[in-house]
């Protein structure tokens, strides 16, 4: 055909940037032989055309002519016919699905003569009217923009001459009066009359469509999901196709497989004698498919056979929805089916055994993401439970407490030992400490990226946002949901993976995924006793981490403090640490020491406490290298400033202040007061840390390295196989590089001569500022390796810090689309990502065995790991639990590009 | 030659990095045919041969034998002989001159042997013994590396029997003695005997200064002033003329004209029957010129033609070492001259009057550093002084005032009203507050990168460094020099321009090019009176000036937030304003309008405040637009945090407290404490900043922007050519601009439509986050320029902040070479320079008509304008009294580009 048609018979699944998804599939189903009703696409190409110009291109309008001609001669009808009209929807249908777009018009092709046809073709005079009344009520609201109200006070109106309450209970007559009236409100309202021509009424709907890709809906969604603005919206004209005509019609929708279990079986719901929109409002109870095979076998069988058909085609679970009209089955579209975590993984599973697709294929159709809510714990599924509503998932896990109405009351409840979930209309920086305090968030208004959704996903707590079915009213300490109330100090239950929000205790179960993990196949399953669902579930998530792990080339460390977190690590899959974090390590009963090494007014007595230090640090990695033997740690010296280890400034002045008119002064705190504010930094995250202080106080690193060194000589001599890596953190120069390079090895040789042994400890730099990106080249002549610190690195290249994230600004930023996830959880790809970029390139340059790594907290991150996949990095690195997610979205990103250029 | 050697007459000037700069020049001046004595320069590349080896490369030995004979055969004496024998010295050379390098060793060629030749060669057998002597005792010292003191003791000890104090009072036979007694000093410190074989001295000596490229000194040099590790040194072996043979032999120094005026003259010193260590120790009287002329005028008019030729050659003033051997003039050394700032100038000028140089050269000839110094007040030349010492400049002005010596004692005297100059053995960062109370600081130690000369110089306070003639007594409250004690209290006076320290008043005079600058070249002069140098000055200033004016691409903008400094802007050359900040428009009294938007409880009272402010704002634009009439004037949106504009958090906290416990609570602090810990952020230049602020509080920018177009709209109904632009401050990704955009177009039409006008008010982004320039090209998408940030991005680049520079790290890291010059005074160009050339492409790319300038403090510092220019900025901007140095510096980058490509 021409640039902007094509017939359904004509495109393909693979055309969805041109066919948007629903014609994509549509002209796949139509290709496969399945009945669809006979319809065709204008593309995407025209939309952008008509956005440019305002106007529909003068050759659409000859292409629609013509493609509507073969329509007519396929179907044998002719719009507007007033004996047997031809009807059309015309539906949107974008490349990806977007709220705020306008989506449907049914009936295109209904007049003052053709409504006279559907009657008779229909033999039901009232189906016609209510089909006529309803194209002039959508089509008023949607494309012509009238007020929606209008229509609605209009039937409710006839409704009431009438004294029914539904609409079923008007007549054709008064149905036939409806659209007189309908005709007074378009007139009125646009200042023309509803438009007869068939065509016209076609031109006007999609041009609208192509309008409604504009709206400031559409417009801030697409910002906020960072979908391209000039994709434009694929239209797609099907012949109409009517569910309503009596018995032997009907509508439905389907899933060629249990989309919770994965099961292959028939699961979906039908509706006799109705449309798709009386399917969704659910005004009527559905039957089950199995009641649809009893009532029409052969259209059922029909059904049956193209959900085969689909399966086998797609390779993956279909959703499908149909029409029956008159016996006659219609597919009206399809698409790969969305699933629950667990079902993802078990079906993946299924169709590999099932020989439908590789292994390679199903690592394809599971994430990390998925992969990490199995991790969390979940409500026992044999606990009893009263539903209060579902919302939105915003952050995972399990949540039960009493239910508080503000920040105050949660804070002081923890404080009691009680566990509360902070129930808010939304949440705002105020309300911080009450959701520390909480095991659970819920608010009835906001989305994925409220302010209560992305603050409670940084700190890990369980929340649900948006449930608007909630009233809450804080003022009265209580919420009301569904005619029931719900009072501060009630117990509730949230499920941060599913939405549902329950009312009283519900058990809760740790994840069967976790203890699998922990504890190997063979245990997980033992625990499963007779639930199969669950047996298959950690069977399937152990065969794909399997194969995850072979297909990866991305290694997999874990960022550990201590020996007990190194050795859950190696159990859950690292392959070494990449951030062995030492300041932890100065902490508890050591603290002491280092307000020494602080405080000390002459280099003697600051070496003394340094040399106290030195055997409990080497300690501290004898044990971990004892854990990690064989495998590369990562030890990265003193990073955070020295203050850190001292008082609050404010605090301590007020103390002494108040010390001070009470006649009580303590020198200390004075001294300590004095010391502090000497070391008080306007900007603390850009002050005296990391390298700056190894550079200034030479003995700090020195104390660590010769720790690292003696440690790995302890080690070599018990017989062990230590790999101690030393990491610089906060390089911006090559320079400070070199001068700590020049102690080290020193400090290394005079070691390694006195202990008699051999030791090979590379030193690499941490790059967590832009400038060490930029000048990596430069840096990759003393660094043995690169590890990202991207935290940092988000930290200065956005220049705002990571402390101030839950305060004003951060939510603000993703409610108006400034930022759609948190650049600290996944990482920015075209900012942050692009210094990664810069660093591999020029660091190799200089280094070409350069080893590097991520070991800020997207190493982590499944949306992030694709990405440090395709910068080349050597290793991810994360917190212990996040290392099986790691695992398998490193052997996903693998996959993904080995596919890619095979393709 | 071969690949290692080049005889003088086979190099030239421009073989500097083959040849090194003495190399370079010996070559030249004898391809001139000027009387130079014969001799070879050994090439960089031998050197990096060594020092990559360890060893002299093989080639390298056999060129050197070939040279030697050469040279033998050209002078006709040979080495080693025991008539006529002939003696070389050996030089360093490098690239750059370099302190810590090993620089001459004398007379090689004497051994027991030849020293008899050269007794027999000269009739003087003292001078003969007394040559072997130095030889041994230098070699000794530099090539074996002995303790230079044991020679020194040995000497004292002979002096000592003979009963005379200075050497000269020595005979030939305590020197033959001498010469024995060193030999033993060689055997017992270096394990080897006093090599008698010439080419063993000679190779001992060249190896020698290989290696001393690689001492500590030499490197801490090169890091601190980037100079590449992997150049080398070249050595010159140049035959041996003695300007102590006698009343016809002597040695000097001279320069072809004035260095402190430029009057083309004889000035320079001569002495006779001495060599060049003797004028540089000065424990002789030295000889004018003059006085020469009529002790040799043949010797003296050979010199002032050899003058005349280089300096037609070199075109510049050129600096001379010469010796005159028994009547006959040899010429060792030249380069180009060393001069004042105001003779650069003055001599520029009168090369291109002579003919000699063009323009174009001229303003190569000159810098802004030199036209910055020359703006700063300075002592008058007329008023008496005494001069205490001379050190190291770090810091212009001239300043007067009662020494102190510490921080706590400067700060309490200032507070007084007394000017104090503060005077340490070095600062450190508890010195802060009495840098800042003083008018100028005074050290006996550091460099140019010392604490005190960093903070200074940040500070643009006058500081003089490094004058080791002082001793610093802080108990006692007193220095001394030279046998004088300075007390605390008593006057001093400090020229940061020429390092001098005066005891006592000393009148300052405000500069005369500053005059010229403000009030024109006919006031300048009128004012000079009968001081025809100050006259001259001001005259080739301005003709320097004017000739950058036309050659420079660069245009010049200030940095000015009032109508006041505007004016002073436009006076001083600037071609618009390049940052109108609008922070300072909030304070004095209309702070507590903008405490009322902070502390705003609804949006009602808040809008109130913004209303109040709004005629304040416009006001304030209408006067800068009036000053800046048919100019750009580029409007910065607020920047800064708001809790800027509120008290200090600790210092309220204490307040409160205290009030507390005194039963006086005050109700507003309580709130205010309240509001200002909210708003409190752990890194508030990391906070809720820029454009941050203008998403989080609409009202605030819609403000402004409504003040900006409504001054616009005003001016233009005035009959004015008002060109202001609005500038969105800490954009970060191009999502914010657009957003801002949005609202400020909004606006902008409304006061459009309202007020009848036509408003072209272009918008733009400040460009001063990493990710702002790495996102430059989607940034360009919404902004119609671009202005670099520069202190902000060095901040975030780097991730350290200015306002911690004063602090811990920062003079450490100047000290140990990882900064050489302040990042925040000139431009970092491995890092920030490397995102503004990526923002520069990346934005182009997009947008190639986006005009770019920087507004950071970098646009007016004159080692950065040179990379603006090489980047391809539109223009720099400046505090106003830095325009004039930008013009000259722009000019000059502009013709050096130029240069550069037609050569």
């Amino acid at each position: 055909m021409g640039n902007y048609i094509y017939d359904f018979s004509e495109g393909n699944k693979d055309l969805k940037d041109l066919l948007g998804g629903k014609g994509a599939n549509l002209a796949e189903m139509t290709n496969l032989g399945l009945p669809v009703p006979p319809g065709f696409t204008i593309t995407t190409q025209a939309c952008r055309s008509y956005l440019k110009t305002g106007e529909l291109p003068p050759e659409l309008r000859v292409e629609v002519t013509m493609a509507l001609r073969r329509l007519e001669d396929a179907v044998g009808r002719r719009l507007g016919d007033f004996h047997e009209p031809l009807l059309v929807s015309v539906r949107s249908g974008a490349k990806f699905s977007m709220p705020g777009m306008m989506e449907t018009v049914l009936n295109i092709g209904l007049n003052d003569a053709s409504v006279q046809g559907l009657a008779e073709f229909s033999s039901d005079e009232r189906f016609a009217w209510d089909s006529y009344r309803r194209l002039i009520q959508m089509f008023g609201k949607t494309v012509l923009g009238i007020d929606g109200d209008l229509f609605a006070d209009a039937l409710d109106k006839a409704k009431a001459a009438r004294g029914v309450s539904s609409d079923v209970g008007l007549t054709a007559t008064d149905l036939e009066g409806l659209v007189g009236e309908f005709k007074t409100i378009v007139r009125e309202g646009s200042g023309r009359e509803f438009p007869q021509h068939p065509r016209e009424q076609l031109d006007l709907a999609i041009a609208a469509i192509f309008e409604s890709w504009n709206t400031d809906r559409a417009r801030l969604y697409r910002r906020r999901e960072r979908i391209p603005e000039d994709l434009g919206t694929a239209v797609n004209i099907m012949t109409m196709v009517f569910g309503n005509l009596g018995e032997t019609s009907g509508t439905g929708v389907c899933f060629t497989r249990d989309p919770s279990t994965g099961v292959v079986g028939v699961y979906g719901d039908y509706l006799v004698n109705a449309q798709g929109e009386d399917v969704v409002s659910g005004i009527r109870n559905t039957l089950s498919l199995q009641d649809f095979e009893a009532l029409d076998p052969t259209a059922y069988g029909e059904l049956r056979q193209a959900m085969r058909r689909l399966e086998t085609h797609y390779r993956d679970l279909c959703d499908i929805e149909f029409t029956v009209e008159r016996g006659k089955l219609w597919m009206l579209q399809t698409r790969v089916g969305k699933r629950t975590a667990a079902a993802a993984f078990r079906i993946a599973i299924q169709l590999v055994d099932e020989h439908l697709i590789t292994m390679d294929e199903a690592l394809g159709r599971v994430s990390g993401a998925q992969l990490d809510k199995l991790m969390f714990p979940q409500f026992d599924a044999r606990s009893e439970r009263v539903l209060l509503t579902t919302a939105m998932a915003a952050s995972p896990g399990a949540a039960v407490g009493m239910a508080v109405f503000d920040s105050p009351t949660a804070v002081a409840w923890a404080a009691e030992g009680k566990d509360v979930v902070l129930v808010r209309r939304e949440t705002n920086p105020d309300d911080l400490g009450g959701m520390i305090a909480s095991v659970g968030v819920l608010t009835s208004r906001g989305g994925k990226t409220s302010h209560a959704a992305v603050v409670a996903r940084g700190m890990g707590t369980t929340c649900i946002v948006g449930a608007e079915a909630l009233d809450v009213d804080a003022a009265a300490r209580q919420f009301t949901v569904g005619g029931r109330t719900v009072r501060e100090g009630e117990l509730i239950a949230i499920d941060g993976g599913s939405g549902e929000v329950f009312l009283g205790d519900v058990a809760v179960v740790p994840s069967p995924v976790v203890r699998y993990l922990e504890d190997g196949l063979d245990a997980a399953v033992a625990a499963a006793g007779d639930d199969e669902d669950v047996a298959d579930l950690v069977r399937s998530v152990h065969r794909l981490l399997a194969h995850a792990d072979t297909a990866r080339r991305l290694h997999v460390h874990a960022n550990a403090d201590t020996a007990a977190d190194a050795r859950r690590a190696r159990s859950l899959g690292a392959q070494g640490i990449g951030l062995c974090r030492t300041e932890h390590m100065f902490l508890g009963e050591r603290r002491v020491l280092i307000e020494r090494v602080i405080l000390a007014t002459d280099d003697a007595e600051r070496q003394a406490a340094l040399d106290a230090l030195l055997p409990l640090q080497r300690a501290d990695f004898v044990d971990i290298l004892t854990e990690m033997d064989t495998l590369p740690t990562t030890i990265r010296l003193i990073d955070p400033p020295l203050h850190e280890f001292l008082p609050d400034y404010t605090e301590l002045a007020v103390k002494v202040a108040l010390a001070g008119v009470a006649g009580e002064s303590d020198p200390h705190d004075v001294a300590l007061l004095a010391a502090v504010g000497r070391m008080r930094e306007a900007n603390p995250m850009l002050g005296l840390r990391g390298v700056r202080l190894g550079l200034v106080i030479p003995g700090l690193f020195a104390l660590q390295v010769r720790a690292v060194a003696e440690a790995v000589a302890q080690r070599l001599k018990d017989g062990g196989d230590p790999h101690a890596e030393i990491m610089v953190p906060l390089v911006a120069s090559v320079m400070e590089l070199h001068l700590v390079r020049d102690q080290a090895e020193a400090i290394l040789a005079e070691v390694s001569e006195r202990e008699g042994v051999t030791l090979t400890i590379p030193i690499g730099a941490m790059i967590e500022l832009p400038r060490a990106a930029l000048t990596a080249g430069r840096i990759a002549e003393a660094a043995e390796f690169f590890s990202f610190g991207t935290n940092d690195m988000t930290q200065t290249t956005w220049g705002f810090s990571r402390d101030d994230v839950e305060g004003a600004f951060f939510s603000e930023y993703a409610a108006n689309g400034v930022l759609s996830d948190s650049p600290f959880d996944t990482i920015d790809v075209r900012g942050v990502g692009e210094l990664v970029r810069i660093a591999v390139e020029r660091g190799r340059a200089t280094r070409p065995e350069l080893t590097i790594g991520v070991c800020g907290e997207h190493g982590g991150d499944p949306d992030s790991i694709a990405f440090f996949h395709a910068a080349g990095l050597d290793y991810v690195s994360c917190s212990p639990y996040r290392v099986p997610v790691a695992r398998l979205e490193a052997g996903r990103a693998n996959v993904a590009e080995a596919g890619a250029q095979t393709r």
